[in-house]
């Protein structure tokens, strides 16, 4: 038995998130199908995490187990020959038996970009979230550095709460402009819940616009409610950009 | 009666190019019948270029004459309203009657987006172009140094010869890998001849992969002929970065 790992880049656009469900395409279920074509066998991916619809990932990680002795290499080749381009395979390693996608992730980093002008972008149009509202960047960047840290993040967590509590720790958040045109939001973190990097900046940018403080976001954070923040920023400006393990 | 200039962004991913034509959407078509839509008057919309099928533009220029009296604002605003997401007006300005978009251009600039690395990209699979192998940027560089002055660039002219000849200007040429993760080409000139930036990438990439030398390079310029130079680059690469008027 082999565990390979996988390091994938997607377009989110045209899928319903990372994990298979009823409603709709999905990539988890796209590259089963294009990995089990490959190996023969039915195989189950481990991602490290979901992703929502139309967010996209330039390294996500996902790991299955297989009996099949396909050289590396190869199964890289055609793996992305098989899979359609709006998904690619960077690379195709064997892991020992034990590494596990999610459960072995140290630390992922997310990058959300913003396009902050008074039009929208046609080429970037499913890669940012378009506000052409001034923003108040000094503003905006003294709220995130209340970010940093182990904390209960519960004001910024889904619907839902987690099994695995609310307590994460954001190793690094900051905010750049190196990517023109884009206003972009990077932040690197033991783990996230579902939606909160997305609700972080939805409410970061109220704080751009004038509408909270950074004192308000302060509290926020301290309130550990879902209904003291902002709203939640759409999901097509984000970006999963790496997975670490030890 | 008034003349309007348009500064226009679009991806051509979805098109048949800029210019209207019989086998199917173009820029110009779908932007001359939301223009219409606003004034309630056909009208002729002049582009300071024609691009080719899956070429973008960042700063596409266009010009048309009207007697309708809508306010600039509202105009960007309506015209955005209308038009598909995949084209995007940036400013609507009134200009004198004389301006013409193509004629009264004095200089474009276009840049040409490479991905050089072994795997494709799912996010940016429509606006580059993927090549694996490795390229000698060194070489390059050498060879696109002798494109720069006033020259015949009947070498890398489309299949047809030009009404207005095949000598053209180059200001500037050069390569960079400040837009990761590509390696971009950007080149502005008084003018160009149909494909010739693209054949120019395709020669020159010729020169990255060692095929071709850069001596090899300056007499392909010197031989005047469009069998001494090299492939075509593919369309999904390049954009037209701006127009520049007196």
């Amino acid at each position: 038995m082999r565990n390979i790992k996988l390091v994938i880049e997607y377009e989110g656009t045209n899928y319903c998130g990372w994990q298979i469900q009823p409603n709709g395409p999905t990539v988890q279920q796209v590259l089963q199908e294009a990995i089990a074509r490959m190996t023969g066998h039915p195989v189950h991916l481990i991602g490290a995490g979901r992703t929502d619809a139309g967010v996209h990932a330039l390294g996500q990680v996902a790991n299955f187990h297989t009996s099949c002795r396909i050289p590396l290499e190869g199964f890289w080749r055609g793996l992305n020959g098989l899979l359609p381009k709006d998904i690619v395979v960077h690379s195709v390693e064997e892991v020992p038996l034990d590494f596990h996608a999610q459960f072995g992730a140290k630390g992922k980093t997310y990058r959300y970009q913003i396009l902050n002008r008074p039009s929208p972008s046609a080429i970037h149009r499913n890669h940012c979230w378009h506000i052409p509202h001034p923003l108040d960047r000094a503003a905006m960047e003294e709220a995130t550095r209340a970010l940093i840290g182990r904390k209960d993040f519960s004001s910024f967590q889904g619907a839902d709460p987690e099994p695995t509590g609310s307590v994460r720790e954001i190793f690094q958040a900051e905010w750049s402009t190196e990517d023109p045109p884009f206003l972009s939001f990077t932040i690197s973190g033991s783990g996230f819940l579902k939606h909160m990097v997305r609700n972080v900046v939805g409410t970061l940018v109220e704080v751009g616009r004038g509408k909270s403080s950074p004192e308000d976001f302060i509290r926020i954070i301290a309130a550990k409610d879902r209904r003291a923040a902002g709203m939640t920023a759409p999901p097509q400006g984000l970006f999963l950009v790496k997975v670490d393990y030890e």
